[in-house]
């Protein structure tokens, strides 16, 4: 105990940008796998699972400790809940590091189909989302999540771009690629979802700046 | 005001059973779409989530509300958190039915593969589980919420037998298919991340639960 309640939401900061930095670097780590074929750090991705699981519970329950104990007002209140709604998007996002390992150890013992330049594009895209979002939340900065949120449509078109081809440039005039190209869409998509998770913290850090702004200065609406 | 807490808490059980109504039925709608190719229903689909989105913000502005007013103990505290995860589960889930509509529209005019049959049962085991999952929030059912979680197996069965039927009895044989055959993949795959998110709901259940257990009884733990 001890500890002051503004030092504990500081905490409870940190907590969130740790979640940050390892889903962050699950998904790195899961397309390095993907491009230098390497079966023991797609394996070490989907192991390494279980600490993200592990601390999203932690800072779970530190969460709720901190509401039950401090009985914060809505501002404060607020922070808490989003923070917890965000620790959640984030163990999706690591959950999701898992699916590309898995998706990579099906194709890890045959050729590539192709160099990959377009899927570690968007795997970067999605990193970034990821990095912006959460100093969104911390800065409690608008225009920055809603950055994250102009992003996003820059991540779809590119997600297209690589499905159309993987369809028609590699499945329909080589079936033989089929199963290569589909474990490759996957990937893909993956990233893309992972995308479509920033932006749930995006409009979560908006929705809970702007229920601040609306709250304390109903002025501002009109 | 004038609400009692416990009415209030009734009101978020009767809110969750709602939003878990709905998304069980966009699923539902989504695949009758695609199984009669009916365009309509696919747009129906997709232009009803934002109704489900508003509820969605609804729920969680009174579950901030509810804990900012009677600033609850431990085990109603943790019952209104929980309720606000399930809430944006349950979103989730109606998201996932619009990518289906989605899904349907692309391929709603050409002549269908085959005749749809692995597909609507994994939707039937994905609806299934939607209503175990939220039967077991409002009953606090543990055994219910496992029921869940064992499911899951059977529906990432069915989602492999499906999706390797698709690459190699169609793609590969005949790459033509493949436009098509990669759509349904994706409708397979949604089918199975609606299950994934109920077997968050029953997860987010059991530790509800168990939480109380253990803070109520700690001798149960041994």
């Amino acid at each position: 105990m001890g500890k002051h309640f503004d030092e504990e939401l500081r905490d409870l900061n940190n907590d969130i940008l740790k979640m940050g930095v390892f889903a962050e670097e699950a998904i790195y780590r899961s397309i390095e796998a993907l491009k230098n074929r390497d079966k023991n750090m797609a394996q070490d991705v989907i192991n390494n699972d279980r600490s993200i699981d592990e601390l999203e519970l932690i800072v779970d329950e530190k969460c709720l400790d901190l509401i039950a104990r401090h009985q914060p007002m809505a501002g404060d209140l607020r922070f808490i809940t989003t923070g917890m709604k965000i620790n959640a998007e984030l163990e999706r996002i690591a959950d999701i590091a898992v699916d590309i390992g898995q998706r990579t150890l099906e194709i890890v013992d045959k050729p590539l189909l192709k160099p990959l330049i377009d899927i570690p594009k968007l795997a970067e895209i999605a990193q970034n989302m990821i990095k912006m979002s959460i100093d969104a939340f911390i800065k409690g900065d608008i225009v920055l999540a809603k950055k994250v949120l102009a992003s996003d449509s820059g991540a779809d078109q590119l997600r297209n771009v690589i499905q159309k081809e993987l369809i028609e440039d590699y499945m329909v005039k080589d079936s033989t690629t089929a199963p290569r190209a589909v474990q490759l869409l996957l990937i893909a998509r993956f990233l893309e979802r992972i995308c479509d998770h920033t932006t749930n913290i995006a409009e979560d850090v908006i929705y809970m700046v702007q229920a601040e702004v609306v709250k304390h200065h109903p002025e501002k609406l009109k």
